[in-house]
């Protein structure tokens, strides 16, 4: 029986390559995750096991996808960037969306029980989904990953004040709600100190700002130069030896994937690590 | 600390909406299943573990979603079609792919140990990747999923004498390759039957036609009407009434979701299961 | 002196082709027409030669363009509509619009001194902008199609209403704006004819139906059946023999392109003329 | 009459936005202009008239779109280049390319007759089709024009070697194309010197460079800085009073929109004009 007469039906698949030479970023969201954290009793105002278990899938995306040079991750979020040279899946949307929402499932799912001891996964399942953004320029990724940052200072700071309040201080969700209302930062700090006793600085790191994952080589004496101008000015197609790329994919095959807890919105974090943007491996970080 | 200097990084979302008033069809693949089939060591031609656990995961995404009306699965591909008046996530591409794909994920690594009862899941966890099509007509996507099927018969008859040979034959990979080297159907059915007395016919269905998986109503008497024609008259929007809409919900989700092995490029298929096209949920079966 | 160096930039045109197997629309429309009305005094409710202009020019391109079955007008837009199993240009978007807009305009302003007798263009020139849409079902496209005559009749019946207010009431134009707010069809019609002695209907039909250009044959006796539904059971692609196709191009270039003022909401027209919708040619129409 | 029955029809129009802070460039190409040449009778290799009046077009396109940072044609194609922060018509693709593709046919058409004095144009019409392409980094722009500039360097000195060897060496084009086939640049400049004495780099600027469209102000003195760097840090948006936005916009509309001949694949084109990437307008030329 040949299939031929059905075959038509591949002309309807619609192509959808991203743009080259710019980042890709690829979010992934929890889908429905306040029953989650209902259902399975989630602490507030975070619970660390569901934010390392977070940790743990994106460790497995970035390790499986080596052109990820970069991940960022906060409450049920996490965004990965793919190098604007990568050129994984033909720059496909929906298979490196698929794909990488995939991943990060797949391994949640299955690391759940190291993470959550005592509370097994019962249907319905979590699940995520995800979409990819292209960005033209070092600068727009930059304030793309900037605004994620900022966007957990601001829930973290307001989440704790606010489950504080609820939680240390006796109020009810409405009342702490309206106690929070028009508040600026400096008065929630004011609030978690004066009446909790809390100095929001010594907060865990991780809930102030968020999960970085990187691959980790020597750090780099900043200041010299700057990464951002040299990274844009480079057009497709970078030529390199089939020696040097071979070379490049072994060493960053053996670089050791690291979650932190980082500020990224300075400089400094990108300018002692310019091989994040570069996509050049760096040198091995000496044993300790 | 005021998030706005960040939030322009918003405008580089592209939409991605698929067009109103056609059949949506998200295909899932299996990445690197050729690898996950060694190292799993599947039975050849076919693992019956594997396909069932295909379709435990596929049931738990038709149940999670009911805009799908239809699924179909062969080897480690699974076709899952959503109602052309599907307004799911506004029809959002990235979001119908990855929230589909996030789901059987999940539910194939949780699941796994119930199929593969003395194999454990070990790293890299088994993913799958997904794409979106959309087909104008009754008449497309009918197409769409018969070349499906013709796919799946083509490919199992082929696999079945050519693991007749190696298995039962001892023949190896190479010659029996070569022996099939073109040869049509009838010589490979009677390649099995003269030499292996294997009657094709008397294969299993699942192997032969694949998984279906639909919700189960009364099955109506075929030939009176032609659902083809009348579902594509129907343009955007089918005004109804929310009570109707109601109604048609919580008969929809106590409707049964069953998974089957049928043929669905004939009529008969469709005829006599009116609700699959019309969307409009059919009668309870009569309890046996 | 090699190219090479430099041809990588091709790979940024991103493909955009439209879904296979859909009605095409695309829909030009006059930018900054207000300022060209009076720029060049165009007569109030409507300027008989800037009409017969746009439909020169209409005529132009569907004589042009055979794969044009249908293209509908009204006052600085119109729409061309190209049948569903068209495959110029391979669907590209921006080539089929850009082609159209093309020959639209380049016909729109060599034809100006034929219609505008006493009135020579000047700096700026007249330009149209213009869109793709699709259309999956004969109803989708019916219904836009209706949806822009229906817009005709109504704006027809605003603009009557209010220049003879205007001209012939001797009312300013916000006087003549708040005499209309809020009025219904039968409220215009009763002022016309009660203040103005207009009878509506005796309106020239061009100005209350728009204008309707296609290839003419001898109209066919309605009822027997239904196009649309045939239409949509169609699926790609249609296979045909070559003579065959050949004879439908000759007759396609022989049959006259004609402009009428006719109502295409309604099932007459297009039960009467269901080349329109089949894309085979007609009978040739008997001469008189 | 209401209208909401068919209004449904809109949520067909899908959206189109460019990538934002990319360059765009809107290539228009002449459509079927061989066919053109031989009824025009078009002079070979090159029509002066007919590269006149491209530019003129051009011109016209550049003076009414105040956001085309610049312009460069050859033979009968002509791109445009809008600025990366451009938000015209929201960036929508289909809106771009129409306009400036209506904007060069209207242009084109209207003076035909201003530099085809004794040629009256005559249907079919001349038309063009065109497509927009982002182009992520100022050094991805450049490579773009130069790419386009020189393969106006190949095809002008083949078809000047090749013309002169069939109207001055006496050939037919087989032999010519016979003649070259398998020449470099070297061996065509030689032919031409040896054979006809024609010295190639004395033929005109415009056949050998192509056509460059700009508004002008004062030269700047190269070497001091790097725009392209400059520019690529650039993120959107750039904010800047409303003064200062009016202010530029006067200073633009003076400019002088000039068309030049000139090498713009070396940097010194770029460096002198640094308005033209920065769209900062310069300062009025010194009259001379």
């Amino acid at each position: 029986m040949a299939n031929s007469k059905f075959e038509y039906v591949r002309n309807f698949e619609q192509p959808d390559p991203l743009l080259p030479n710019t980042w890709i970023v690829v979010r992934i969201d929890g889908r429905a995750f306040t029953k989650m954290c209902a259902k399975y009793e989630f602490q507030k105002p975070n619970d660390r096991r569901a934010l390392d278990l977070m940790n743990v899938a994106a460790m497995a995306v970035v390790t499986d996808i080596p052109e990820i040079i970069i991940a960022y991750g906060v409450s049920d979020e996490y965004s990965f960037v793919l190098h604007k040279s990568c050129d994984l899946f033909e720059r496909r949307a929906s298979k490196l969306v698929s794909t990488i929402v995939s991943t990060f499932t797949a391994n949640y799912v299955f690391s759940w029980p190291t993470c959550f001891l005592d509370t097994p996964l019962s249907f319905p399942l979590p699940t995520f989904d995800g979409r990819a953004v292209c960005y033209p320029s070092v600068q727009n990724l930059r304030d793309y990953l900037s605004w994620r940052q900022v966007d957990c200072h601001i829930n973290n700071l307001y989440n704790t004040t606010f489950w504080s309040l609820v939680q240390l201080g006796g109020l009810d969700n409405k009342d702490a709600e309206r106690t929070l209302a028009g508040t600026l930062a400096a008065d929630k700090n004011e609030i978690l100190f004066s009446r909790f006793h809390i100095n929001y600085n010594n907060e865990p790191e991780i809930y102030k700002k968020g999960s970085v994952i990187f691959r980790d080589y020597e750090l780099v004496d900043p200041g010299s130069h700057s990464v951002a101008a040299e990274i844009d000015d480079l057009a497709e197609p970078v030529t390199q030896s089939k020696t040097q790329t071979e070379k490049d994919k072994k060493r960053r095959a053996k670089a050791r994937v690291v979650v932190q807890h980082l500020d990224i919105i300075k400089d400094d974090f990108w300018d002692r690590r310019p091989w994040i943007l570069s996509n050049k491996p760096g040198k091995a970080p000496k044993e300790t």
